[in-house]
């Protein structure tokens, strides 16, 4: 595989080791000037001077170039929370919420997570893996080079897998690497609705044993929240997955302190997700059993309730953040990490360096890749984005506009942002 | 000049008229499927069907032909209020106030405004310039082909002139549109600090007319805010701007009720801009002379301050709303309207449909442009932008990515969107 050498960067910005960092720790970011990065066969060989490169790798005869052009560069955005194998779309929705609908009066209409579920019952795999691609497209665009991607709009057996395989079939399409989680208890499905214990049992006792026979997921998620699963029954599907082999981690105290942190903190979960709505005590138990707390500020920005997670909290109690885009048709509906780490800093007030952090090596974490990817350090898989921007602290200053200028995936360029044609 | 056939488009939507949509008509945005547009010597020959559009101009033989691939086409976006000539950056003082370091606090280090005049005195106008390309760069590719832009990090004479001939030098060497404003008392200049009579002085008596006389400028702006200018003093130098022919706009009521939109009112300024702090006076006022209201939700959501200005009150009262980024280095650094657009949905409450009249049709009438630009109508300039999306609802719908697939300028195709390499 060719060597690429990447130069003429302002910055290099990056967190460094391979576990997640927390408290003051996931501020710590080195933010290095005058340095090269080489990347060799897929991985980074090099991070420093020019001079200190040339003693130790010497002449470079095959290099290919990629100029920073005064650029920063950062790891590639890791984003650890996705609903993106679905079919169908709800802008509808979308406007009758901003006229003024409820969430109660859209899912009576046949709205909510239910239109959805429809929808991707009634695709094929293919269908699926091709609607996946124009959002990998935008996710790369975005800087995003390794993304989680959960099931849960299948809650079938056979629908479930479909999802699944159409996760494993887009990764293998395109430059972004997914990492597939089975989030059959997303809801409990239509032609069960009065029969939750029997649906249980078919997430616990055939869906879950055939995803992790088949290998089609890494990880077991249950929507832990009022209305959906309790705390009981989502301890029920965490310990099946677990039994699996199928690692843990979950939807929790998004809108209701259900208990979902400390069910989290109990399995040992890698990561609990949301937690708009997280108690104290919850904050205490993911510090003391070392969960990781991903956050989705997008999803608190696109439903207009004005309530975010207390990150800084969360901070302060040791708890090692993350951030994600939750990417679904109906409560974030965006591909992009740079507009998840604006939000992270405008409204859950995380610095430019913790939200840095955040996105890359401690997202990396919680999808057990943190050995892997998530830094700028030598060994580490050569997934990196080159920000147009003259330091790190633009990635937020300069909001709303993306600065993605160029994407590495495995040490080749994939991706250049657009020039203007006159 | 060659033609321009825009076709295989999903939808275009368009406000229609030459003249601000206001109250109900804000909204009232045409949808239309299945159309196809034409161009011609930089205007829009035509907006309809095939077939119409066969039996009108018969066939097309040199014609040049952009496939819109399911998108839908959109007016170009009008940005009617920035700061774009500006050197130095800011992203310390901005660091600072995430640590939560207060306005004041920054200012006493030398930060806030003066710090960007001082930087701006020292640029040259070829430096200023220049450094306007990458930040009309960046609009171009959010899809803005006209943007306003203001002078006022000179404060003194020559620098005035400096600023507003760069304007004009940016202007002419890439494809956006800038249309200048004078906003000699954006501040009191440090070295006036202790004689604002005899700033204003300058402003009214030679500065303004000296601009009139270079042709430098369309409008007179003023900061009319507690602490910078008084209603007195702002109406002082709208009116010598309205004397030579600066047709009158201001900064009214952006952190305190100062009076500024009755004043807006008062001297017949064609918008009003900011109006965070608008009392319901001021908001009457503003109906009755039919004053636009320009809202600046970047500036909001920068500030950290959660105070939005009161969008549906304005609606409600028939004051046309427009929508600008205020890009600028110190409260607003951003080019992209579309993130102002999905500002002004999820923040100010505006409909999909309002917020589009507010980013074309209004914002053009607000800079005397509305017979020009502003909608998709023949006989208007062919300033188009085609969004990857399948309808107008996407472009809040789908927050966070950019939307812009191509830009197309007086009818040529300008800017298209990066595709992945591989």
């Amino acid at each position: 595989m060719a060597t690429l050498l990447i130069e003429n960067l302002a910055e290099v910005a990056t967190p460094q080791g391979t576990t997640v960092r927390a408290g003051a720790e996931q501020g710590r970011v080195a933010r290095l000037h005058g340095a090269e990065v080489l990347c060799r066969d897929g991985r980074i060989a090099f991070v420093g001077s020019s001079e200190e490169r040339h003693r130790r790798f010497g002449e470079l005869p095959d290099v290919a170039r990629l100029d920073g052009a005064g650029g920063t560069l950062v790891p590639g955005f890791v984003d650890p929370h996705t609903h993106l194998p679905w079919a169908g779309s709800r802008e509808e929705e979308f406007a009758a919420r901003l006229r003024g609908a409820t969430y109660q009066e859209i899912a009576a209409q046949g709205g909510g997570i239910l239109s959805t579920v429809g929808a991707t019952r009634t695709a094929s795999e293919e269908e699926l893996a091709t609607a996946m691609l124009p959002r990998l497209r935008r996710m790369l665009t975005c800087g995003t080079t390794t993304a989680e991607a959960k099931s849960g709009y299948g809650l079938s057996l056979a629908d479930e897998l479909k999802q699944l395989r159409a996760i494993q079939r887009a990764s293998a399409a395109q430059p972004v690497t997914l990492v597939p989680t089975l989030l059959a208890a997303h809801e409990v499905p239509p032609e069960l609705r009065h029969d939750r214990e029997r649906f249980l049992a078919l997430v616990c006792e055939e869906i879950v044993p055939a995803v992790a026979a088949a290998g089609l997921a890494r990880f077991c998620d249950v929507f832990c929240e009022q209305g959906v699963f309790t705390a009981e029954e989502s301890r029920q599907v965490l310990l099946a997955g677990r039994a699996h082999g199928l690692a843990p981690r979950l939807h929790a105290d998004e809108f209701v302190d259900s208990g979902g942190a400390e069910l989290a903190a109990e399995v040992g979960a890698l990561s609990a997700d949301h937690l708009m709505a997280v108690s104290e005590a919850g904050i205490e138990a993911l510090a003391a059993a070392g969960v990781i707390a991903t956050l989705l500020p997008g999803t608190s920005f696109f439903l207009m309730k004005h309530i975010y997670a207390p990150a800084r909290r969360l901070v302060a109690a040791g708890v090692p953040v993350a951030l994600a885009t939750d990417c679904n048709p109906g409560s974030s509906n965006t591909e992009s990490m740079p507009t998840i780490l604006t939000l992270a800093v405008f409204e859950l007030r995380l610095t430019v360096e913790e939200a840095l952090t955040a996105a890359t090596l401690n997202a990396a974490c919680s999808l057990g890749l943190g050995a892997e990817i998530g830094s700028i350090e030598e060994g580490k898989r050569a997934d990196l984005v080159l920000l147009d921007a003259p330091n790190l602290l633009h990635l937020a200053y300069h909001f709303g506009v993306n600065p993605v200028a160029a994407v590495v995936k495995e040490g080749r360029v994939v991706l250049r942002a657009a020039a203007p044609l006159v």
